[in-house]
């Protein structure tokens, strides 16, 4: 007997592609799972920089690891908790959880008299389910977020597809560096209104991705008075907030409403994660810290659909009680981090590519290839995405996945390989924008050869090159998509 | 300035108390961490029976990480491991966690022609991520599972909460053992039909909780047949699946459907977790195994917002690809709680209390007490509930909290104590029954002494008291909670 399955057996959620999966900031990773770029193996796959990882530090918290064998409950040294921690489902987490993600949070933000309280912590999925979450506790399915663009693909999904929710571009440009404006707050803002869409709150991303860049203090000013005259709620993404790695200082939205301007602080609410700041995307830790009780509460019910598990708690627990280890982490970051900005921008400069100049934050640079266009449309951003993703095989992120109305930028991630493979990258661009300029020769298919040629070090490279910390040079997502 | 917030700036979901925590069930808990029991410090506090833990067989697990510090990256042994497992964060989960956990369940189920695909393992954050997940996948906002009464009160939480979906009690009661027949089926189906709700299918619990019984192959039979017939899912909820204990063995759903009865298994979804069979409730691990190869697509795209921690997924990985360890455990646990049910059943049974006679599996008995009631009423059970847990001081739940229409019953659990607790809670039932029933003496408070004595032993208590498995005596729920 055959059966057939009628669509309506499965509910509009799964029926639609809500999920968002079809945008090219997915695809690309579709074309690297294919044919993943290895520098012995497989020198002519595709390089992976769509990823937001970073790996540049995992050598300090496997030394912090072997020091401190009690920090697991799986060594002979830390068994005796195994019962006690296996068991442990509350929804509030382990307490040296809760004390030391505040804690973390607090010396990441530089300690500028800015405090995060402990029983405020609230557990999620990441910061996917953190992001869910809020959406599911804010607002009714067809009412709106407004959200600079550009912005993280993966709003479209976290935000809006099982809540309902929707969000409204709020259009930046670089003609001030993408800065976030009242003006263009106001304008999305009342485009909502005229279409009848409730606005209830603000998302921002601060460092943004995909921009790296951070917020000034004026703006986080004129953000905070907006959308308290309107009396909507401000989300703040700070996940990226350790990655600042050069002046001017983060200043996190916990300090602007701490200190800074008046405001109902029921308003406001942060999202926070290890996924980028210390490089544990795996371990699945999302926080949600909100001024508002009723949030809060609802939030911390919600985290039962995913919460941190109390394996991974208890880590992270001992790990960032760790003042000592805290604060040298963060500083070894910040430095390795500005060193593989300096090199890779120093790269494409070489080229004549340059990057959003505002940038001093992220696992990644949004890079101008507006020079490259046929014409000045998204349609022939998406043509040069073809190109490169195909044949410079470099998995990169055009603008337009990121909602960014400007065509030709792309977000090139550089903290989630190691330095040969980003030296592999650079030579392929040099080579393509090579070809690209000098139009005589015909256009074909470019090969690289396993061999390559390092350019040139300048001395910018040199304590570079010769540093421990070289990732793996693939990532292991391939695994378990073939 | 004094502000306030307005109760429409939140979400109807967070404004109303659809999550359910306003169940005796929960409230319960409340009581017990307010004042937990502990056999020295707090002798005279509440003794948690309300919490389905399975804390018999934690020593196994011990000496199993004992020997093999490569199964976790935080051991000098695995450290290697630490960088690729922390990044890794692909929602198909790592191929050696699916290939593990399609073992156990397999072996769970006592290998009988079953074989789990490992590529249709989908995580989720426990089971209530995956009972959500599987609603949101299926049903739209107003439509309906049925469920058979008794049945979780988290399902309450789970399916309905954030989804909108509703559940429909097919009432079941002791004249038949609490049977789901077919006619209790189609009478729940067509009164939903009059009431103009769509069923979009129906949720099983096999092995039941809380009655702890099992489903016969006629009835499961019986249901593949109703779900077939009326073209509606069947949501197999067996995470209690490797705490049957006892004669008949367990039968799954996978058996059914794969050598027993024709039907379109596009229509059967499986819910699993580690969390009882295993006792990890901690660790988070839910999995969706579904037949349908949409809502498999769908249900692991939607495990974003709930994914395992690769650090729990490697652990696991290792764990349960051990046969031997496996199939050591499955024999030792199903022993553990066969021993500990005989021994709490036969002190209820000498005060003259009566547990539900079909019941060989499960961390709980299903008690009846509706000898005690002033009058067969729910609201004499919740009367019966509040002296139990205000003055005989045991946690344990009533019947109306599972939505059993027959006043009397309570699920009590037996698998989250240490063998002393367990006695001073059979010995404070002794003497309440014997209070009550001897009318002559003035009811008042009861208060337990510190050095309760234990009942002279039968035979069945002696190899059980002297075993090794002795579970801490205090949940660690309270120490999050205050």
């Amino acid at each position: 007997m055959v059966f057939k399955l009628n669509n309506h057996l499965l509910s509009r959620i799964a029926s639609s592609n809500g999920h968002g999966e079809d945008s090219p900031y997915f695809d690309g990773w579709k074309a690297y799972d294919s044919n993943p770029h290895h520098l012995t193996e497989n020198p002519n796959g595709v390089i992976q920089m769509g990823l937001a990882e970073n790996q540049l530090c995992y050598d300090l918290i496997q030394e912090w690891l072997k020091k401190n064998p009690k920090a697991s409950i799986c060594t002979s040294e830390g068994l005796n908790e195994f019962r006690e921690i296996a068991i442990f489902q509350d929804y509030h987490g382990l307490q040296e959880f809760r004390n030391a993600v505040a804690n973390f949070m607090t010396k990441v933000r530089g300690n500028n008299n800015i405090t995060f309280d402990p029983d405020r912590i609230v557990m999620s999925g990441g910061a996917t389910g953190a992001h869910e979450t809020i959406a599911f506790c804010l607002a009714d399915p067809g009412e709106a977020f407004l959200v600079p663009t550009p912005y993280y693909p993966g709003f479209d999904r976290d935000l809006r597809w099982r809540t309902g929710v929707k969000l409204i571009p709020v259009d930046c440009d670089s003609s001030n560096n993408f800065k976030v404006t009242r003006e263009a707050l106001e304008n999305a803002y009342e485009m909502a209104q005229l279409d009848d869409v409730k606005v209830k709150g603000l998302l921002i991303t601060n460092p943004s991705n995909p921009l790296g860049t951070i917020l000034d203090r004026e703006t986080l000013r004129s953000i905070v008075s907006f959308i308290n005259e309107r009396n909507i709620h401000l989300v703040c993404d700070e996940i990226y907030a350790a990655t600042v790695f050069s002046q001017p200082d983060f200043i996190s939205i916990a300090e602007i409403i701490q200190d800074d301007i008046e405001c109902n602080r029921d308003l406001v609410h942060i999202v926070y994660s290890l996924s980028k700041d210390m490089g544990f995307p795996g371990f699945r830790v999302g926080i949600i810290y909100s001024y508002n009780d009723a949030v809060m509460s609802c939030a911390r019910k919600m985290s039962s659909f995913g919460l941190v598990s109390t394996q991974t708690q208890y880590l992270i627990a001992s790990m960032l009680s760790d003042n000592e280890f805290v604060e040298k982490f963060i500083r070894e970051n910040k430095r390795r981090l500005a060193a593989r900005y300096r090199v890779f921008t120093y790269g494409l400069g070489q080229v004549g590519i340059k990057c959003l100049k505002t940038s001093n934050a992220g696992l990644f640079c949004w890079m101008d290839l507006s020079g490259l266009l046929k014409e000045k449309t998204l349609k022939a951003e998406m043509e040069l995405w073809q190109v490169i993703i195909h044949e410079v095989k470099l998995n990169v992120s055009p603008g337009c996945s990121f909602h960014c109305l400007e065509p030709g930028w792309f977000r090139v991630c550089f903290a989630n390989m190691d330095d040969q493979t980003m030296q592999v990258a650079l030579s392929r661009i040099r080579t393509f924008v090579n070809n690209k300029v000098d139009n005589k020769k015909p256009k074909k298919n470019l090969r690289w050869q396993g061999s390559l040629k390092l350019i040139n070090s300048p001395r910018i490279y040199d304590d570079f090159i010769n540093s421990p910390h070289s990732p793996m040079p693939q990532s292991p997502l391939v695994r378990a998509r073939t």
